[in-house]
Parts: structure tokens; sequence; C-alpha cells
């Protein structure tokens, strides 16, 4: 008997689960559900069709049916999984042809998560978006063809990315976000100051320590009013707006998980382990729904990347269909353009270790991406965060005009491989004038940070005290 | 009394070695010593002004006079250093002012390398070149006003730089390279194709295996004859140049130090253990001069490349200033940009590895440097080589559209930190769509590659096995 793979959702975590299960086992029976009508897409895209940088949204479809084809996956779209039975080994689901009682033996739960929008008044009206599913990328399209003024709430990843979007094509754009800085989980204020200014030379117009109390307008979005009394000690005017963007962060999937009494971890994920099974057996998880461990923290983690997503799925895939395969946890490692430029971090910010208890030592740089006499050079900042009693790193945060994904991708290779700040200025690094700086940056910034320094300086001052030891001596 | 270093040569690692000592020593007396007129400039940059990207050859000094006055560096141009005199500890020199002897307490010798010219016949008339100093730029910046044809005559990275620089001048070019393959000490064979295709679609004609005869005409070269007879069998035509650049390789300047008795190594550069001490105490080298060891291998290595100089004087100037640092050698990683691609390697390629008796495994990739979907993705290849018996990552090779130097340095610190396939597999990547593709390339090479992929089957097998075994018995 072929062994029954059943997979609930079918995008980044779904398909990429299905396709390392298949790579494992060429005769099991693998089925995804997905209550969506189209499969496989990339929901990171989204902000950069609306930018106009992506020509359709259909371009986004990175798995097309034929790819399901080619694989033998059978893909149920329009089917919403309404329980799971662990115990008959039973997934009910309900499509067009009514109700459906799916057997499996192995269950792997891609099931995502869902914007979370915060009870602000008016929230319902027309004109007011979230940025997760194709269809909503296409209605916030069609809204930007009419609309003169916008208002995104929210500073994070994809707050910034949709109000980037905004203003490039033309709409006046402010960003209302209640922490008192952008990309708050990402970066330290630092940082987080620099890529305001950037985007505000942009165009874009960003209020930090603010609420949107409510969102007015008759059926339909007219204008927004903000409250920053906590803050500022005072109401703000109000905003006009065509059209209000909520991107407020998403909430994980569970409920079907946790009515089959899958545990639920601390971070309100699905709890999983290194092999991504939940607490059930046969039963794995994978993606924005999973909850997973940090490595660097050793605390449960709910990640919710893209690169986390297919990951986890491979592992959970090739876990299911029999294999054994581990995943190694997660420290966070993101980037993104905005405008000309890109952002990009990875492991703890100086403010999270500090909450955490870490005494830590920061090594920064401001240097150029390319040789400074070639045309074009441009400016990167580099902020590296360590142990201050190891030196060991323990996240980076870098703002760039080009190259520094790979840098961010170096860094966090770092950081997992329990490098310290000494191994970074030891580094071997390769240069041309038209790519790098002889000096590249990430080594600069370790040679510059104060324990590096004060290795070499107390080393000068050893050798000069044995120096002037003898000649007292002769003396 | 204060110390007294002297360092003899003024570019790359003369200027940062001197920089690093200063700041060690505030009060040392630092002396450079040249026979160039001009110092402190990026040899490196010379083929891209040629390329007519950087506008003027006095771009290129990265440290001016101004530098040398703020750092209280003591610079003598002009001046030729005849002989070293290690037991008076004295260095003679001559200048515009006559014969001058200067004392030191510390020397550091960066007198670099000089271009190698095989004794090919006619190869002192006008019109032929090579390409080391600024003067050398001149001259050929001057040439190419002129010229319809050109010839360079080695395919290695300068060779290479130089030609692409000549056909975006407008000037047809030909290179002619002994060996069989483009940058034979950089790539393996496979990789060099792709480079040599990539080449020949932008216009430049390459000839291997062959040998330059005989650089033709009156007192300036018309042409050129080569001869093939050993590979081809047969002589190939001649080649009109109104120009050849000679691009052979460079020789290490030790003659000084071979009469003051220093001690010079295999490969013909000068020995220098981890501190960048030479044989002689008080004396050190870095730079093109300066031979030291390739961690992978164990073996003496010449480097020979512009960041090397700068690590290895670093470490010269600091331990001459009186501190205790240590070089950790060099794997080789070097990266350059030709037309609109770029090609990067570190370590060791697959045909080195195994002339140096290494089994190896080899992972290999295509792929684009962003999703699929996003406008100008472009392509990008990489080239892992393994040790078989371990995984150990010992050499990498990338050629790509974009962004291979900071893959090529994420690969030299996984080779240095001795990881293997199976770190690189198991990398946390960041991804966006406009930067970078869901899955890194270099993570599916390492995940694609035999040794992981039998990893993964053979653990599903021995599941396999267990699942059987248990049924056998209760039957």
């Amino acid at each position: 008997m072929p062994c029954k793979i059943v997979i609930i959702g079918a995008h980044a975590a779904g398909v990429d689960a299905a396709s390392a299960a298949r790579k494992i086992d060429r005769k099991a029976e693998i089925t995804l559900i997905t209550k969506e009508s189209v499969a496989g897409y990339s929901r990171c895209g989204i902000p950069f069709v609306l930018a106009g940088e992506i020509m359709n949204f259909e371009d986004l479809i990175v798995f097309p049916r034929s790819y399901f084809e080619m694989m033998k996956l059978n893909l149920k779209l329009n089917t919403t999984v309404t329980k799971i039975d662990t115990k008959s080994k039973l997934v009910i689901a309900e499509g067009k042809n009514g109700v459906e009682e799916i057997p499996y033996d192995k269950l792997i739960l891609t099931t995502g998560a869902r914007p979370f929008v915060p009870p602000i008044e008016g929230r319902d009206k027309q004109g007011v978006f979230t940025v997760r599913t194709l269809g909503d990328g296409k209605k916030i399209e069609k809204a930007m063809r009419k609309a003169k003024s916008a208002v995104v709430v929210g500073a994070g990843l994809i707050g910034l990315e949709v109000a980037a979007a905004l203003v490039r094509r033309g709409i006046k754009t402010t960003v209302v976000e209640l922490l008192p800085q952008v990309l708050p989980t990402m970066l330290d204020p630092d940082m987080a100051e620099i890529v305001k200014r950037k985007l505000e030379e942009k165009g874009l117009k960003i209020i930090l320590n603010t609420r949107v109390d409510e969102i007015l307008g008759k059926d339909k979005v007219e204008k927004i009013s903000m409250n920053a009394e906590k803050t500022h000690g005072y109401t703000f005017e109000e905003l006009p707006a065509d059209m209000v963007i909520v991107a407020t962060g998403i909430r994980p999937n569970v409920e079907l998980a946790k009515e089959a009494g899958i545990a639920i971890g601390e971070t309100k994920g699905i709890k999983t382990n290194s092999k991504m099974e939940t607490s059930i057996e046969d039963v794995f998880a994978a993606g924005d729904c999973a909850e997973t461990i940090n490595p660097i923290t050793s605390y449960p983690t709910l990640n919710q990347l893209g690169t986390t997503a297919v990951r986890q799925a491979r592992i959970a895939g090739i876990n299911a269909a029999g294999g054994d395969v581990r995943f190694n946890g997660v420290i966070g490692t993101a980037v993104t353009k905005l405008f000309d430029f890109e952002v990009g971090a990875t492991g703890l910010t100086e403010n999270t270790a500090k909450k955490l208890g870490i005494d830590v030592t920061v090594a920064t740089i401001t240097s150029k991406t390319r040789a400074s006499y070639y045309p074009g050079a441009l400016p990167i900042k580099i902020k590296i965060v360590a142990e201050k009693e190891t030196n060991r790193i323990i996240g980076a945060q870098i703002i760039g005009g080009e190259a520094v994904t790979q840098r961010i991708n170096l860094l966090s290779l770092a950081i997992r491989k329990r490098m310290t700040l000494e191994d970074l200025a030891d580094m071997e690094t390769c240069y041309a004038p038209p790519l790098s700086e002889t000096w590249e940056p990430i080594v600069l910034a370790a040679l510059y940070s104060k324990p590096i320094r004060r290795v070499i300086y107390r080393k000068k001052e050893v050798i000069a005290v044995k120096k002037r030891l003898p000649k007292k001596a002769v003396a």
C-alpha cells in the first residue's frame, strides 16, 4: 500500500513539503488541500507587483498546475478542512462536491497565518485592506488606480514594502506605527532611524509612537484619526486617506490543530520537535503556523518568513515520507529592498539581547560597497552584535545600497556556527574595484570593535612591560 | 628613543603596514621608501581606468600626500634601496640627494612584484606593454587612443580585465593563452569554458593552447606570430596588432632580501612566519613579495592579491610596532568583473585538489540571482569542491550576473572554518524577490550534492528495514 501523505495548505511550505516527500517516496499518494482557488504562489512578491516592478500577479505563481501534475501531487483547491481526526487518521474537508473524508498515514499542517487586524473602529469599511493573498493584492491594485492618498498601519516589513509601492505609484502615503521605530522586530532604534530618514527622503511620511484610533468615512474610508496621547501628550490631526492598508502582523492558523488536540506552544504556533513532528504521532507542521526553536536563545520562536517555511517544509516532507532529517532552528534572517536601498538582519538585535539579559558588545562601520574611487560606490552601514563575555556573534543588521543579502547570509552562518568577532576579523575576502572594497566592511567592523582593539593594545602593553623589566634589572 | 620603523615600498602593503604600526605606536618614526614618484595608489584599478569606467589614473591614488602627513609618515619618493645591512640595521638608499644610510629598529619589506615577460622575440618593440604601475597604465591608455587592434598575451585575471577594457574601447582584441583554458589558476576547465564563451559573446577573441612566438614590426609592433604546434600540430596565421599587452604573471621582488641573507621560500617569495617575520630578526615582509602558508594544504603559497597584501601588512605593521598578532594564511580568494558578469573563486580548484592527491566531491548548481519571476533575475553558476572523505569544503568557483563577491566571501569563511557540505545545506539565508531566491543557490548546490542526497536516502532505507523487521518477528 502506498503511503498516504496529506498536506493542509498549498503555498511555499505545502508545496515544498510535498516536493520533498515525493523525492523520497515515488509511490506515495500525496494530497494538498487549500481553500484558496490558486496554489503555489509567492506571497512575498505581492508588494513588488503593487510597485509595478513585477508585471502581473499571475507571475507570482511559482508552481503552476503543470508542476503538481509532473510531481504527481493531488491538489484540491477551494476545499476547506473542517476537522482533523487524529485517532482515525482522517481529515474532514468541504469542497464543491460536499464533505469528504480523506484518510492519511502522515499529515503535514502548513496552514499558514492570517493578518492580524487590531480592533480599530471602522476597520470593515470599503478601502481597508490587508496584504496576504493574491486576491488581497488584486483588490489593493484596483484601489491604487484611483487613490490619491493612503495610510499604512504598521511599519514592519510588509507595511514598509507596500508603503514604498504606494509612493512609487504616485500616491501620497503615510505610515503610522504604534512603536517608536520602524521595523521594530528587525532593527535596533539607531539602524531604524537611518531607514526612516531614507524612506522620508523618498517622499514617504512616517508617524511613530501613534495609534490609529478610527477609520472614518461613510461606507468607504475617507480619513483616519490618530492618537499619540500616551507618548506625545496630544492628539494628531486627522489624515485623509483614500485607502488604508493594515499591516500589523500575522497570526498563525492553529485552530484545526488545537481542536485536534495538537499542542500549541507559548508563541501560539503549533509546537514541533526537530523532526517537525507535532505532539501527535504522524502529524507534522511547517511554515507560518509552526513554532520551532531559536538556537541562540534556545527559546521557542514563531518566525513566519518564506525561507523558514520552505526549510521547515523540506524537513517535514522528507520525514513524513520515511526519511530522517532534522531542522536546526531559526535565528531569524530577513532582507528587503525599499526603493533603492536594502535592509537586512539576522539573529538578535542589541535591544532583544539586552532584554534577554545578554551583555553585548556592538561593532559598527559605515563604508562603501565598491572601491571608493569606483563610480557608483554606495554607502553601507553594518552593525554586529556580540556577546560581551565570549565575543560570540549573536546578531547583525545592515543597511546598504547593494550587496546586503549575501553579507547577511554570511553573518547568519557565522552566528549559527558560533563564530566570534575574531573569526570575522580574520576573514579572507575577495576584492575587485567594481565589486568591493579592499577591506571588507564586515572585517573592518570586527577589527575596529572594542574587544579586538583591546586585545591588540593589551598585548603591546605586555610586551612593553617585558622589555622594560630586564633593563631595570641590568641597571 | 622612538622606535624607527622603515618600510621599503609604499603601495597597498607598505601604507597599510605603516598605518597599522602608527595606530599601535604614536611616537614611532615611520619611513616609507619607494622608487616610484607616486605612492599609495591602487594597481587593481588600472584596467578599469583603461575601460573608461574610472575617469582618471589619479583617482586611483587612495592615499594622497595629506594622508602621509596626517599619519606622520615620512615618505621618500623616487628613492631606490640598493642594500639592506641587517647587522648594522641600516638601509642604503639612493635618491635625488645622493646615497643615504637609513637606520632601522624594525624593517618591513613590501617590495612587491614585477611583471614577468617571457622571452618572446621582439618584446622590446614599441607598443609592447605590461600592466603594473600608474605609468604603465598611462602609456597603454595613450596607445589605445590610436590602436585598432590589440593582442593580450595571457588569460589570467589582469589579462582578461585589460582585454575587456580594450574591447569596450572599440579595439579588436585577441587573447592568446599558452594553457588550454582561461583563468587557469583560478578556475577549473568546466567553469573556464563558461567564462570563455561569455567573453566571446562580447566580441573578445580567445586563442588557447598557443604560444606567442614573435612580436613583429619595424620599431613598433605590427603583428604577432603564434605557434600551437605542440597542441594543434599546426602554426597559426599571424595576427595584426597595433599594441601587445603581456600579462603572463608577476615575479616577487626579492633581490634585496636575498642579498641581505634573508631566506627565500620554495615559491620564490620571501619566507615569513605567522608574525610576518622573515628569517632575520626585526625584518618583516608583506604583500606580493611574501610567502605564507595555505591553511588547506599547509603548503607555502605566494598569493599576490591586494586583499592578501593588506592583511599581511596589517599583521607586519602591528608586530613591528611591538604588538603581537598572527597571520592566518591564505587560501586564495579572488573576484573580478568582466563586462557585465562576475567571476570569483576561493580555495582549491577540483584540478589542484586532484593534483595534491585529494579525492573530491563536486557540487554544482545553475540558478538565478533573484526570484525567478522578478525582472532582471540573472543566471548564476556555483561549483563547490569538497573533500570526499569528510565532505569538508575546500574550494568554490562562481560565475554570475551579480552578487558573486559576497557569496565567495561566505564560502571562503566556510572553508577556513572547516565547514562541510552539511553546514552549507543547513544555512539559514534571507530572501526578498528583488534580491534573492527563496532557496539560496549555495544551499541548493549542497542539498543536491551526492553525499547529502545519499545520507537522506540511506536513512530512509535504514528506517524501511527497521519497519519491516518487527513485522516479520510478529508474523
